[in-house]
């Protein structure tokens, strides 16, 4: 069973997510969560890589990092990061990449929040690939940076998947680890 | 079926590695490898995470950064990190990272190396886990920094996992996704 027929989308967001005492927070735009979160989501053949700020010049930043891979130097130097670099599509919100979506495809998406926590509304990896088979809809996956996604996004959202578990209680994987895991549950051979 | 009544150990080789010409050299260490593959390694109880590197100073490099997390401020501003990197070892190779287990163990490890190509001396993650719970030896994994392990850590390696694929052709993963997602493939529930 694979997501595989799906169109699967990712999101990042920047605002709001919380920090380490749960406050409502607008966090810094990252060149590595662009580039690593990039590359594993190139590997899965993810549709778009949404980087969500509601910074202009955060949005102008991410610009700037990825046209120096889709034209500048590091375009020469190694073509392959731009391939992944170009799923990348900077928006001001969540919602906006719902909106994005919902005009390409002339329908909402299944929008699936993330979280280091067990949440109410969990939905398990088999659920979600059974619905997202069933309605023939695409998945968008929703990752929070800092201390994780707002109450606010986790409301929005229409399932949580459960929480990233080893064999221990540690659960403070860096969201780049988190994307690549999920993806590959999700999405691997 | 999970490895997780095994020891399993890694390793983050920087020399030799090679280079995006094939060439052997020795890479940086960076902060960003140390803390993102410890906090995957303490997440799905990695014993040691050996980091490998032939340079006195990057080894010192290592230290001060983990020293930070363990003693200094970070260990007050955010203890869980310390938690992660104190699974940090360094060492000068892969052979020292060897002996070390071995000196512990009492017995040789389960060298297991990872490739973003397809290499004679593969072994599937089903086989490796019957081998490694059939003689209940420590597994070591092993992961190459810049464009992969140099031919002659391959060669000493007891097998060579296959190469992490998305639906596509694109295999150009970060060595932080790579870790992530075989130790979840291997320890994750």
């Amino acid at each position: 069973m694979a997501l595989t027929d799906c169109i699967v989308d990712i999101a990042l967001i920047h605002h709001p997510v919380v920090n380490k005492n749960g406050e409502i927070i607008g966090s810094a735009v990252t060149n590595l969560d662009l580039h690593d979160i990039a590359r594993a989501a190139r590997t899965y053949e993810v549709r778009n890589y949404f980087v969500a700020t509601p910074f202009k010049d955060q949005r102008a930043l991410i610009g700037e990092i990825t046209g120096h891979w889709h034209q500048g130097h590091g375009a020469e130097y190694n073509p392959v990061r731009g391939q992944a670099l170009q799923l990348i599509k900077p928006v001001e919100s969540l919602q906006q990449a719902v909106e994005r979506i919902t005009e390409k495809d002339g329908a909402l998406p299944l929008v699936i929040a993330t979280s280091a926590q067990q949440q109410e509304k969990t939905i398990s990896y088999r659920e979600l690939l059974k619905q997202a088979e069933t309605n023939s809809r695409t998945v968008l996956i929703v990752f929070g940076t800092a201390h994780g996604l707002a109450q606010e996004i986790l409301d929005e959202c229409d399932g949580i998947l459960p929480p990233i578990r080893g064999n221990g209680d540690y659960n403070h994987l860096s969201v780049r680890s988190a994307v690549s895991i999920i993806l590959d549950r999700l999405l691997g051979n």
